[in-house]
């Protein structure tokens, strides 16, 4: 049995969604789909997830939001239409999009979290009923059927792993297909609350090791993953196979395709992940597998790069004599909810690289000021356009020239790097620049590991 | 004005003692003179210090102590037997030896600095009389008598900034010279604090501060500091200048001709330090400067390798996402008062490198155990034979590729690098490895880079 998902893109008109249900009924070993909310159908559309962002901020402020409704319920109505579904199978939607903001909520950050999870609660439910209509047996499930149970924060959920348990309970008949929208999960008191964002790649992944998948499907609209962003190297080889921790490090630095947190559950139940396209669901697309018996082709896999990083260099005498110093940083950093990336040291300095959307220029300030006065570095110093690139490839192990002979053509072309580690994993080397330099460390890493081979 | 420090193989026997009042009439300038205890005459012999530490344990057990006793007062006698003192001039230090145990310490911990500390002092007093006796107009001063106050533990003191406030007040007459105990100071209540081992060097910075000498010079045994350590690479090139960052960096990993501790009074005074050898002062040594208007010969100054490290590794899946994992950490380290050198990172692991002598093998499974229960890591292992190499020079600044031209023979010769860390200053290059590759690291280097300029 295999878990498939398909993405906003995949889904966002009539002629979409039949790409993706021609898919489903090719294989029917594929009886799991999970589905994200329409999105963009051209580049100046709305995704129905920030139409529905809107409606949310627009039905607290007034009762005018005809408009922003209309135009949520219209996606779901052409689609319909594409099929010839009767209109009385749009009833339900367009009552739970409609008693949206009569409900109570826990509060404000609740109620947002569930106006957003409707654009693939909805988009679920039709999708079930075209299947129905078309003749395919389908049930349609959703988080508190079978029990995906999430604690955290209402709008950056994490799963309970008692929601394994519940998976394991679900009967799936043989000649079914489920449908069940991605996204979100509920609260053990019952509330909806959603994943961060892309999170629909969770859900499957989820569902995957719950219902113990042999394969787990993700249809996107790239062929599948890139060695480099096609934005910054032209044409870039595909990847074909890849270890999970490969595909790991790559997300860290920004390789977006697949989410991040998604790979975690894919991980714990060894379920193989196959990233493919859609618009063409015959090409291999890139398949993700555990590392026991993994043999690498190529020295390097993939070379990702992530801009969004800012740093705090801090310069002080004998720093590590003073026990506590990192203490207190740490202290600072929590009561401000604040975790960092990365923190190489020198004799006498330190250097705390973060993650900077997790950062306003207030924050910044609170924290260096508090840094100021409990820890009265000799030197402190922002530097807000931190860039770190990752270089990933099981091939990399044992290969103990490697990382000179990445540095040295960047030292060439003038590169400064302000950071280099090598994971203990021996999988990947962690490249530190300024932001200006790093789209030039990837295309030159790329012209000698990658073009060349 | 001059402040001169003395080790202890310069102050072993009557011979050495000899040739280093010689090197204090050759220059007027050279006014203040720091001495250690007596140290070895030969390989096999015992330091003062050596045997000071076992009469504080004997003393403790027994009355029986009156070898000791014997041992430590001859090596003064013999000294002072070298320049034909009378045997009067022995009764102070004879006195003061056999009073040690009767005094009342706060703590066993005191005890044993006031022990120590006599090592010095009595070398002290017994030189100034040296000095007298040859008509030499000396004064003998002690840490109680110029206010050179300390805190922190009773054997591993710090320098509190009093003192400097205090050595101001202290009136220096242009035609005496002044001999000093190194290696201890006194506590805001009174009682003797010893810095770490070797602390001299320290006393002697701390005056050349006070003072505000135009040079401080550190006779040792050796002709200057070293490119890298003899043992390893024959005969390495001697360092003629470098600055107080190349030595603070260089000492990092265990070059010990300079006392670590001993840098911070001189940069924070700007007095340039003199290493020097006893045995042939015309030497021009070792000049250490600030890093204004240095201008750097070579691209590499020096390399320094130090074995006494290990290393915990953490691996957990998405570490970093779970704010607060450093913040537990930190909290075990310092519930057991260890602190860390370094901690480099990757996606989802952390290393943890110390320098070993700080624990113990239990104190090892302690802390290990409590990350285990709080932290619950997927993956920890202990590294216990972890080395760190230090490369270090201004002249290594705005050369990007040097980092790679370092690393690229280490991978030729199959070293594996554990870290890599290349200081935001510019001027290092960190290196760890397992131990069993550190020699083969400095040869490596010192042969492609030193050697061979």
């Amino acid at each position: 049995m295999k878990v498939v998902k398909f993405g906003g893109s995949s889904l966002a008109t009539g002629n979409n969604v039949n790409k993706a249900l021609n898919i489903i009924k090719n294989d029917s070993s594929r009886q799991v789909i999970v589905v994200s909310a329409p999105g963009k159908r051209t580049d100046d559309d709305i995704k129905v997830t920030d139409l529905l962002i809107t409606y949310a901020y627009t039905s607290l402020r007034s009762n005018n939001y005809d408009d922003t409704v209309e135009k949520i319920f219209r996606r779901y109505e052409l689609i319909a239409q594409y099929f010839d579904l009767p209109e009385s199978d749009l009833t339900k939607i367009k009552r739970l999009l409609l008693t949206l903001p009569t409900y109570d909520y826990p509060n404000a950050d609740y109620r947002m979290a569930t106006f957003k999870a409707h654009g693939e609660r909805l988009n679920a439910i039709l999708i079930a009923k075209i299947l129905n209509h078309q003749g395919i047996k389908t049930r349609y499930l959703e988080p508190k059927d079978v029990g995906l149970i999430v604690t955290g924060t209402p709008n950056n959920a994490e799963v309970n792993p008692e929601t394994y348990v519940n998976l394991k309970r679900i009967n799936l008949k043989n000649n079914e297909k489920i449908i069940f929208p991605g996204f979100y999960g509920i609260t053990p008191s019952g509330h909806i609350a959603t994943f961060s964002r892309g999170g629909s790649d969770i859900t499957g992944a989820i569902l995957a090791r719950g219902f113990d998948a042999e394969l787990y499907e993700n249809f996107t609209d790239v062929d599948a993953i890139f060695s480099a962003n096609p934005n910054i190297v032209t044409n870039p080889a595909p990847i074909k196979k890849m270890t999970y921790q490969e595909m790991r490090e790559l997300s860290y630095a920004g390789f977006s395709v697949f989410h991040d947190e998604a790979l975690i559950p894919a991980i714990q139940g060894e379920i193989p992940v196959n990233v493919k396209n859609t618009n063409d669901p015959e090409k291999p697309g890139t398949l993700i597998v555990p590392e026991d018996g993994f043999i690498p082709k190529h020295t390097i896999t993939g070379i990702a790069g992530g801009k969004n990083f800012a740093a705090l260099y801090l310069r002080k005498y004998m720093l590590n004599k003073g026990a506590g110093f990192t203490l207190k940083l740490m202290e600072i950093f929590d009561r401000h909810h604040v975790s960092y990336e990365h923190m190489p040291s020198g004799i006498d300095d330190l250097t705390i690289i973060f993650k900077k959307d997790a950062l306003s220029d207030q924050l910044i300030d609170v924290i260096c000021n508090e840094i100021q006065t409990s820890l009265n570095p000799d030197q402190m110093q922002w530097i807000d356009d931190y860039a770190i690139t990752m270089v990933v490839g099981e091939g990399m192990k044992d290969k103990l020239t490697l990382c000179a002979s990445i540095l040295y053509p960047l030292g060439e072309k003038n590169i400064s790097i302000q950071m280099i580690n090598q994971g203990a994993s021996q999988i990947s080397i962690m490249i530190g620049t300024r932001r200006q330099d790093e789209e030039e460390v990837i295309k030159t890493i790329y012209q000698n590991f990658i073009e060349n081979r």
